[in-house]
């Protein structure tokens, strides 16, 4: 399955599209080992996935700075080493080349319009490059967590909402009505709402499309996730899970903001109650410490008890590179998409849960199930032509 | 299949065994809810399980300590509620009624004589009960590490030897040898040699028993059981997983003599070679902090690498009350492995692998691959009369 | 210097106020040693303090549990050893029957009437035992913050107000406003209003008393009293320092109130700022976690940057048992406060800033410090008669 | 007090010795604040120590990396930001002018030949350059633990071994042997020999030379002599304090060796006895765990016993980078050293002993009193001439 293929990042100038470019150029030329890449590993390498040369990357974003510069500062903040940045320069260069201006949900635009020069942005792209396939995938800050608008009910609902002129969507799900649309996959890294309506999910089943979401598991969640399982399999009572979260950068300052934040605890929130149940203590904090740069430590404390009612308790501390984390799990997201669209998934693929903290279609959040789905999703793929 | 059931533990004055004792008399009375009982869980359940009510205690040990004491400094040590204490005193006097004196290795008797006498004992034990079923499980304390004897190469090579008089067997392997002989199943919950010799395994293969081991999985290493395929399925690259064990009580004084550490780090490094790779820089130590009581600690550091070769870490810190750990793991394995020898099983039981540091009949050591082939032995066992 | 001495506990039926009582028995009768009594420390002990079996208790609370069940439950709960429980029950019983009912702030009784009221059982206390000395302990829940009053900002308004019928006091002040009328000397081991007013404070030095606050320093913040001297005083500069308290028992209850909760963050961040500077970084959070019972787990993250900008940290985990740690200091600054009284000190004694997180009477946060002018105190106080 | 003063470092190719180097020029241009650098705190810098500016620095080292070499490797770890080492090109250069060959030990040389070639590279720095002060500062690896030579025992001892032809020092007693026969006062920055013989300390008090040492406390034992008052002073019982240390880099590898850890581990245990008392358990290990690089991780668990002998636990996780730690420790003890000439200091400075974890000339080991009698030597000097 040769040819070439679009990567649309939303949210292209952020630290974590920075890294997936970047990171896609350094596999291509033999830069760096592909550590971190669930795709190269392989149980999914099978399925037959995109090759990183074919891919081409492009996106919408709402802020300024070039990605050379951004690129400057992951260096230097230590997430790139520099020899990777030394060579990378005109992958940069091109990839800046196709950043288009994003949608800010400004007043005065209206959301049909706006959704229409998104698409444009989209279809250009895939003409521009002759790609054989397009994945969009969403990496811009979290959302203010918000009620749905009631036309996001049914997709008729929502058309007619959108033809009438009201500003119904969040711009998260407005980037995801775009490429569904345009007739893209689309992949939420995000817990911000994109496909979380009926309206976009019917959207997506119209149109034939696979989709996938929400919000990347790259740190405490991912520990949860492999923890929690250990717990429940062991017969062991957990009474308490308790979590904070210290967060320098970009994503920490956005979620300093408590609305911002109430998005992401909810997501964060998922694992433990499915896993554990519903009885659990689970105090859990995002703290804004900008000395930590890129870079992001969570202490979680649980407690639990044991035969004939001991208490004891298990302490994590876990210090990670959020962009360093994200960046292969976008690159293996955005392979897997074009594959679930080439062998014809339509709706959201439960089997891509493994990625995320809020897994779409999909109820499993115990971290190794969900790679044994994953794993016979890829075998299944790797069948087909 | 009704009909009772015993157990006899080798090590039965030790904190562990106290605890198993105690706890079995309070699950049956109500005591307590089988909180850590593994065999309860329904997927474990469908088995077809022999019940609690049913189970009768006995067991050899080499100390004089009674059970009623040894029972009042765990309820000291907070490792028994006093309310269970004070509801199974009749269950404490009946196996203490029970127990014998076990093999010391004192020079002067000849193996082949103890051997003997240790199987008429566990034969005497199943005919003053009326015992349907009868499992023996090793909760000795750690053997130090040696060399075998040649004479363990085959089983006629054994029986020469211990016709010949020979000291061939350290003592966990003369109470498999007494049991298996005898007709019983043997659990080894501990890393000592038990059945771990080609002449013991061909032994239980010749008397057509099922047997498990070694070594009781029940804190330190159950969590990196639960981690390491988390960076193994995440294609994270682990540079060094240090660890340190506080232990204080019994187990940490015996393992203040370096050769039982030597037996007992061995089989602690098993999982992380087999999940993640031999290159793996995996300091590991074991101190007797006698403060702890029958508290352990363990503080484990995992460095690892990322995209592009960004280092992370991960440390947990793990507080747990190994007997309240260990008793209800050895209620299962001998409610399972009396399973096991009735619906036919012979040699190593793999599927018991979820409750074991180094697995016997299976190189599986992720935890929760792990439960699943306990999970799937038990669905079919269930299915058998 | 004999003859009885009066300690007046207010919240006398507290986890603090029992573990005082018993532990007082349990010293006075050679139950236990004098851990984490610093009053017994040679450097201190030379101040010529009462002695522990001098010491009679008495108090008021606002509700009923009885002594000897609260402590009952502290023994259930791994805080109060059964050895000494069974050995204090006189002393119980002594304490219980002088306690007396607390003022609840409820509508409809003036203030005046009620400090009158307060005062009465203080003097009564205090005749009924023919105490030499007596001293007033505020042991009682946070209260919520507020704003002070106007009237609280000279004694005269104070007064006036007071006749006036207005209820312009909190319950600690009220409390603490008895007993300076009645002429004891008052410790503030809260971080509530208490003595923290200008009209108070010149109360206490219109009748020459001696009074010390606020906020008992026993876990996290004392590790923070101890660590952030050794970054000032090795040029290191700390830019974060994160700290998550988790708490059980009623502590934790209280404190999940967010207004109970503000009163004791603002005592809580004294010391960094003090000892390192305003511009730090600083969450902390107090959670509410029951399972935890009577214990405390504090996780704290300090960022710091070394020679040349070299971003480093520390972590502690402190595990703390709050009664355990609280009451030997209750006992301490109970002698301590009625050896000030004796010696004639006037006003907040700074000198006793080493048991207090928000110390009144001095700027002095860092422990060694606050330890050494303890010493210089006690030193002094020995000299005289 | 103007003139140029000469650093000689023992061990200069070293990461520390580099990152001196390189520290030193970065104050002088400016490039960076001087954090980490006790000496620049007002209550030490009332010392009136010499500028950074008037230091030159040379040193003996065995091996032959160049330092703009080791100083690139130390911009790769992230130990030195590329900004500093674009701005000390030069005075990396004029460093390295000044790098002789160091004493290896090897068999063929006597070591009174060594002694004397040693001291002629001092002097000839010193008469180069027109020093005003010259101090031997040793950063060398840690030396094996050995018993001392007999003849060690006396400065005519020694002289008449050395003359003898024996090989009786070890290399850092030889280094300290020049350097005070030479005139020059000597600081040991490691836990090896140097001066801890009756025959060195007579020879500087025969030569009216001060020196300092041993051993820089730069990170575990540092937070060790913080805590271990803090418990002392509260009167809380330590039962035990366990600690593990990781370290990469040079001086990972060196410690890997067990003889060479020995020293390490003896100076390392000195502040928890002192402070403590004898009867603490006391674990303590060192890791050689490569990929760490130049960062160091400490864990250290303290279980202690509160009121009525409640159990409760700290622990601690530190992560440093040594050789910014331990680069501006040894500016502050060359600037002091020589100050300490200056006013005519003799034998081993006592208020040193700050910045050493097994400090010579005096038994204080609580931190915050080592600070002060730091603070009060700097002010007695800055009244001196």
């Amino acid at each position: 399955m040769s040819g070439r293929v679009g990567v649309w990042l939303v949210g292209a100038r952020g630290s974590v599209a920075t890294s997936v470019v970047c990171g896609a150029a350094a596999l291509r030329a033999g830069l760096a080992p592909p550590v971190g890449c669930v795709s190269e590993l392989p149980d999914v390498a099978v399925a037959r996935l995109p090759a990183y040369a074919d891919l081409v990357f492009g996106g919408h974003d709402v802020t300024g700075c070039p990605l050379d510069k951004r690129a400057e500062q992951l260096a230097a903040g230590g997430v790139l080493p520099r020899s990777v940045l030394a060579g990378v320069g005109a992958e940069l260069a091109a990839a800046e080349a196709e950043i288009r201006a994003g949608y800010d949900g400004a007043a005065g635009t209206s959301q049909r319009v706006a959704a229409e020069a998104l698409a444009a942005d989209l279809r250009s792209f895939a003409d521009r490059h002759a790609l054989r396939r397009l994945v969009v995938v969403n990496l811009a800050s979290t959302e203010p967590r918000r009620d749905p608008h009631p036309a996001t009910g049914s997709l008729a609902e929502l058309e007619t909402a959108l033809d009438g002129g009201d500003p119904v969507l969040p711009p998260s799900a407005l980037y995801a009505y775009a490429a569904l649309t345009a007739g893209y996959p689309f992949v939420d890294f995000t817990p911000s709402a994109a496909v979380g309506s009926a309206a976009l999910a019917e959207l997506a089943v119209a149109r034939g499309l696979p989709w996938a979401g929400n919000d990347g598991k790259t740190g405490e969640t991912l520990v949860k996730a492999a923890l929690a399982p250990m717990f429940a399999d062991r017969a062991l009572r957990v009474r308490s899970w308790a979590g904070t979260n210290l967060l320098g950068g970009g994503d920490g300052a956005n979620l300093a903001d408590p609305a911002a934040a109430a998005t992401k605890l909810a997501s964060k929130g998922q694992v433990l109650s499915t896993v554990l149940g519903e009885s659990l203590v689970e105090p859990l904090h995002i703290d804004y410490v900008p000395d930590l740069g890129d870079w992001k430590t969570a202490w979680d404390h649980i407690s639990f008890e044991g035969f004939l009612g001991v208490r004891m308790s298990l302490q994590f501390t876990w210090q990670g590179c959020d962009s360093a984390l994200a960046a292969p799990l976008v690159l293996d997201l955005a392979r897997l998409a074009v594959r679930a669209h080439e062998v014809g998934e339509v709706g959201p693929v439960g089997a891509f849960g493994f990625f995320f903290k809020d897994p779409a279609g999909t109820a499993e959040h115990r971290l190794a199930a969900q790679y044994e789905a994953l794993r016979s999703w890829a075998a299944r793929a790797g069948e087909l032509p």
